[in-house]
């Protein structure tokens, strides 16, 4: 009863589960839209940015030559030319000692090479301005092109998208780009003691909390799912719950009940599907060692321990990696007590992060470790990683932030 | 032309404006809803987690002194009393030297005190059970109300709800919950030379990036935003939208041109409202100086500067912050070139960190400031405080990463 046939180690769990994910779909969605998806597509430029010679301060276009030499007690004076409006080309040629009243993003005017600070200068009577202060050519000044150039390619697919590349897209007229859809996921629970959590337990029972920790931690990354009805410990009814299930999403994560009873028979479930193939069954992690993967056609199926804080922790250190989430907030902190921990096996240690004057102290809450509370409080976890032995007080680990 | 009137340093504009913020509703939302909102009210449980004395463990359930003395060369005999479902009460009682298989999950039955991993038994023909390791009283028991009390409090008001606080709503039954809405968020672009990102803009003219940035680093958070039109600067079309805005509102993002010119004719028009309050014009920050705030009844309206990259760095380190995303992702990292700074005013510089061997190096991207591809290219900002002189080279510097 409840043998592990395939136990894996923890990178090769990652890598079995990444190197068997459906492909990913692509899809055209608007600029705003793109934000935290996977770009699927390279972008090119068709347009140079800025697309003329911009001024970056409001001040005097000039001749940086005809700056030279220009100091407080002694200025440079040169003849006004006029005012440039900020979305105009301008008419004017700036010649030798000509200058022409430019704002912040001005298009630089013909025969202009720089621009001074109105702060370093004074306009005198209506024909006249004082340069204070000498520039050199180009200060002050984006060159078209500078900024993106025509036929460069600005992102290539498999990005990230972050708002300031929707900058980036926006100033070269990006309206819409190909982006890969996030996996659809379903979530089951399973387990005749699991009641819905509007519902009074009896004694021996315990609300569904898997599907909700499950659903909050995948939505927060901005997956889409779907909750199925609690499915009971029956052959039949679990079958006809996860076929429905796997033809409406593109990955399934259950969570099996606490018992191993309920865990063997999800696994006789879905390995009478035909084209099913087990990736493993077990992983040699701490908690969370009842996690088995099962590859169904293309779609995959995940199953979590069902005890919440196992499952939970499995959901941050299995599911996240491979679903993309690489950029775990972490932050180094010094550890305040010795860990053991068994050589072979990957440890996930839920701590408490506590801000010092010499620095960042994370205390281990190595309470009982079926508590929520306790995961609840925590501010992340470390990773003894199976090669080590365990960390040693006053060392310095890897804390992965929950938020 | 182009005065700051009321100039104010970093940490005081923070406080400005967290002081006027308009008053935040409050909604209720059902428990899955709840995630990354903050809690609006104390959540105090009525029930004891587990409701049960609970195993933690598959195995058999004993008083653990009839354990005390087990080995693998000479265990200890108990008498298999039967099997207890998961979700069952048992109506067996344990009585010396008896045990009972109980699954993770299971209710201790009555008498039992201790649950012994199977691992560590055998069992012998239909009536006796080997114990090889002896167990501790409560060991692999959670105690009824051990993970939450009845009556205790399990959250108050104020705390950001993340997947695990979830799970412990789930696990008392909370079924939904209040929590303070979001700020309504309207975001409006000015200036005579912003045209909409799908036009090809003519000589002089830029394309509408700030809207795009702002929307989505807003959105990012999880914010309600409203995009207006890009306003031109005629003092009737900007008073218009800004009513519109206001009136559908409970915060303005506005960005102005980049010129100075549509800066004041924006204060102009922001100040002709009744009940108009300036909080401040001008933030002793670079970049992005010219930012201004001004509140409106019981609405805040905050101006950035028209420069995209000035823009979005003043969301980051001004909006952010005062929408209470406060545990902004940081990472400590050596900093690669002296950086000097003018004291008295704050300084963030956007970085590329760099992986070595020996750590994380961050290196400054000082080119021209004007440029989206380079913040495009930055993994986040360090911050120069106002008393800083600057940063020198091999310093470690907080690194407040965008991801």
């Amino acid at each position: 009863m409840g043998e592990f046939l395939k136990v894996v180690n923890y990178k090769d769990a990652i890598k079995l589960i990444k190197d068997n994910l459906p492909l990913k779909k692509t899809k055209t969605v608007t600029l705003l839209d793109s934000l935290n998806h996977v770009l699927a597509q390279d972008v090119v430029s068709t347009e140079d940015i800025p697309a003329f010679n911009r001024s970056t301060v409001d001040g005097y276009a000039v001749k940086a030559e005809d700056t030279y030499g220009g100091s407080e007690s002694s200025p440079q004076f040169l003849d006004f030319k006029g005012s440039l409006q900020i979305d105009q080309e301008s008419v004017i040629k700036i010649n030798s000692n000509e200058c022409l009243w430019i704002p912040t993003g001005g298009m630089l005017p013909v025969g202009a090479d720089a621009v001074v600070m109105v702060e370093y200068t004074e306009k005198l009577g209506d024909d006249t301005v004082l340069i204070f202060k000498p520039v050199s050519p180009s200060e002050n000044v984006i060159q078209k092109g500078e900024d993106v150039n025509k036929k460069q390619t600005i992102f290539t697919s498999g990005i990230n998208i972050k708002p300031q590349d929707i900058g980036v897209l926006a100033s070269v007229g990006i309206t819409s780009l190909q982006v890969y859809e996030k996996y659809k996921i379903g979530i089951i629970s399973t387990g005749d003691e699991i009641v819905p959590i509007e519902q009074k337990p009896e004694l021996g029972q315990i609300r569904d909390i898997n599907s909700y920790t499950i659903a909050s931690a995948l939505k927060k990354i901005g997956n889409t799912l779907r909750l199925y009805p609690i499915a009971k410990d029956d052959y039949n009814e679990l079958k006809l719950s996860i076929e429905k299930a796997l033809s409406e999403n593109d990955l399934l994560i259950m969570s099996g009940g606490s018992s191993v009873g309920t865990m063997d028979l999800t696994l006789d479930v879905l390995l009478s599907f035909e084209e099913a193939q087990m990736l493993f069954h077990g992983v040699a992690v701490k908690p969370g060692k009842p996690t088995m993967v099962v590859k169904i056609g293309d779609k995959i199926v995940i199953g979590l321990p069902g005890h919440p804080v196992s499952a939970l922790m499995m959901l941050y250190i299995l599911c996240l990696p491979i679903l993309g989430v690489s950029s775990i907030n972490t932050i180094e902190a010094v550890i305040d007590i010795n860990l053991p921990s068994q050589a072979g096996r990957d440890d996930f240690i839920p701590v408490k992060l506590i801000q010092t004057e010499s620095g960042t102290t994370a205390t281990p809450l190595i309470g009982k470790s079926g508590l929520m509370t306790l995961l609840s409080n925590a501010d992340g976890y470390i990773h003894i990683e199976a090669e080590q032995q365990g960390v040693i007080k006053g060392e310095l680990v890897k804390v992965y932030k929950f938020n």
